[in-house]
């Protein structure tokens, strides 16, 4: 079933507060198994509404608006929703003494305003809103059911939740399974190239989208039936499979959770000691490492050497290894994380030297990254050439990092 | 002029991904004095893109249209956009040229769903992205104009704020004259408290927004023509006067610039050198330190001591100090900006300890802080009681500490 979603309020297109709600029901009518043929946000005035309602109804059968069912005279939904669907509106008795029982109730003043509440289109059904005011309505008309919510985020998802789940539950024909997969190291085109390659089942629907330093892979299967899910599972396995295999290189999550989580989980059971030493990244990796409340645990310091007299000075950098290999280079890098790891007494070092651009430094382009993690009596040594921008160069190093470090902790876990 | 925002991406009708473009072009949009009719979000489906430009274009005559202008097959705005006027897509040697340049300058391997970008609705004009492959597009057809954006919101608000805002300045009617104040160190509501005791001209509309760290004050006049916008200007300037005198404990920026931005002007002029000693900040000082393209010009280099063990080796904080007074102590911090200046060899070091929380730690709560700046032969020392959640607190910190430095620097400019 087609669904769509109108959100009212001039402030959301004022560009002053953001529509929270529509991602909250989108997101709800995904796991459902309903797709989302838009979402629409409209302005206080009864004529966008409506013609709102009427682009929205183009596809969709099944349409909510959230907003515009309070008491004041920019609250217009009910109106709309009547001129639009051409009903009456409607005095309901019963929702004016359930607004005078909740009043009374909570010993406030009542205004003439407040009765505007008690209209409704011919035909609505009042779905009883416990949080406030504003009652929720249902209303079918031509083959398309309208579910009015209200516009305050907390009463419209209580409302959602409890009342209105269990009804989308039994309208849903079709129920969609999800896999998702992260990548780092790889672009965006490239990945889809090279699973393109890969030969999975025709069902599965293939989707991309680039986030920050990183790629996200999303598989779908759309299902009928408890048969067919059987089914999905089976070839979403199969593509699993196949992605691990032929993707190994680039895939750190296969349920997008967050590199910094999975890291520290990996570094928390293996009860192993990290530090960081830092040139162009700046302390970038130090405060990542310390993001996450319990880091104390594994992270016990990082030496940020910016210049080449504090490389020299705080991390004990040989004067030969600058002058001849330059302070950029894989040898400099090798050599800050072999010390860091003694001067700070860890077990891993990670070492970040490179250019973060815009300039060239040393006659090497931004971009041009060195990375070295030192653990046990190894150096494993990285390196990047690819530039993103200053900020997302940074960015990106620390992101490798990670990677490579959960990696090594695999090995240990 | 009315306005729409059309936003594409099926990730964001699955509700997984939050639309954070429309809400930028809208503010955007209603300070240039513009109206918006309609936001629009539309999966990626050349029939659905098409459905909702055809929405989209019933009221408004000036459309924005973000996402779906990459490389891969779910890119379909070009097409969608073509097909909506009636227009043929044609191939853009221009842009073909464009992108080869752009893959070549970062070493980037070329694929051929790449030229898919090089392909444009006739008559559309180019308008360049420089922090991406995907070009950004002005299209005018039956006197509506219509712009095409990248949905990464970082290369969107660039060319927004780079190639389309002074374009927009052009076409609008009635024009609002803006003021922006930022604060620092005071909330929202005592900002607003203390601001409704000083007198300004009503014509002036204020509003408050607290953001990271920070507080602004925005304060607002309409104006119809040139006679009017010398009133404006005339009271707008009385009112900032009473903000610099009554506010100015608070007031750090006068025209919404970075705080960043300021401190790195001021200590570029100075030529002074700064370092930072860290504990529960992590590194987030020195990482913003470095945020910015020429800052090794002042910044050294830091030291960051997670543990007591690497604040006595590698910052020599006296273990008595700790023992007596605590890590998370005035006492520790100003030690910590003492030997980080001698350590590091810089005029100025500032040093942070305190509790990021969750937890207690030293039975002190989550939000104390220490902040100490050694310059010269002084040390400034800064206590705040003030909790936040982990993430604000290390960044309020930082925020103070920048914020103590450009006054600073003001007397040494």
């Amino acid at each position: 079933m087609n669904t769509a979603i109108i959100a009212t309020g001039s402030e959301l297109l004022a560009g002053l507060v953001k529509d929270s709600n529509s991602k909250f029901i989108a997101e709800n009518l995904r796991e459902l198994g309903f797709t989302v043929t838009g979402i629409y946000l409209a302005n206080d005035s009864k004529e966008d509404i409506i013609r709102t309602i009427k682009c929205a109804s183009q596809k969709a059968e099944l349409i909510f608006i959230t907003g515009g069912l309070g008491p004041t005279e920019d609250d217009l939904s009910r109106n709309a929703l009547a001129e639009a669907l051409n009903k009456n509106l409607i005095y309901s008795e019963e929702i004016a003494l359930r607004l005078k029982n909740f009043f009374a109730a909570r010993d406030y003043e009542m205004t003439d305003n407040n009765f505007r509440q008690a209209y409704l289109p011919e035909g609505a059904e009042v779905i009883e809103n416990n949080f406030g005011t504003a009652p929720a309505l249902k209303l079918e008309s031509n083959n398309k059911l309208f579910y009015l919510l209200p516009g305050v985020p907390r009463e419209m998802t209580a409302i959602f939740k409890n009342k209105i789940i269990q009804e989308l539950e039994a309208l849903s024909e079709k129920k969609i399974i999800y896999r998702e997969y992260n990548f780092i190291g790889i672009g965006e085109s490239t990945l889809e190239d090279k699973f393109n390659q890969i030969k999975i089942d025709p069902k599965i629907e293939k989707s991309y989208q680039a986030v920050k330093g990183e790629v996200k892979l999303r598989l779908k299967v759309t299902i009928a039936d408890t048969q067919q899910k059987k089914e999905a599972e089976k070839i979403l396995a199969q593509a699993e499979r196949k992605i691990e295999s032929e993707l190994e290189a680039y895939l750190y999550s296969k349920n997008d959770k967050d590199i910094l989580e999975i890291f520290i989980e990996k570094i928390t059971k293996s009860k192993l000691t990290i530090a960081s030493a830092e040139s162009f990244t700046g302390g970038l990796f130090a405060k990542r490492l310390s993001d996450k409340a319990g880091s104390s645990k594994f992270y016990k310091g990082s030496i940020i050497a910016y210049s080449k007299a504090t490389k020299i000075k705080l991390l004990n950098i040989n004067p030969d290894t600058i002058e001849k290999h330059g302070m950029i280079s894989r040898e400099c890098a090798n050599e800050m994380a072999k010390n860091a790891a003694a001067i700070i007494e860890t077990d891993i070092a990670v070492a970040f030297s490179g250019v973060a651009g815009p300039s060239n430094m040393e006659a090497k382009k931004p971009g041009t990254i060195y990375i070295a993690i030192k653990y046990k009596d190894r150096i494993k040594s990285i390196q990047i050439n690819k530039n993103f921008g200053r900020s997302l160069n940074r960015y990106y190093a620390t992101q490798i990092a990670f990677f490579e470090l959960i990696k090594l902790l695999k090995g240990e876990s």
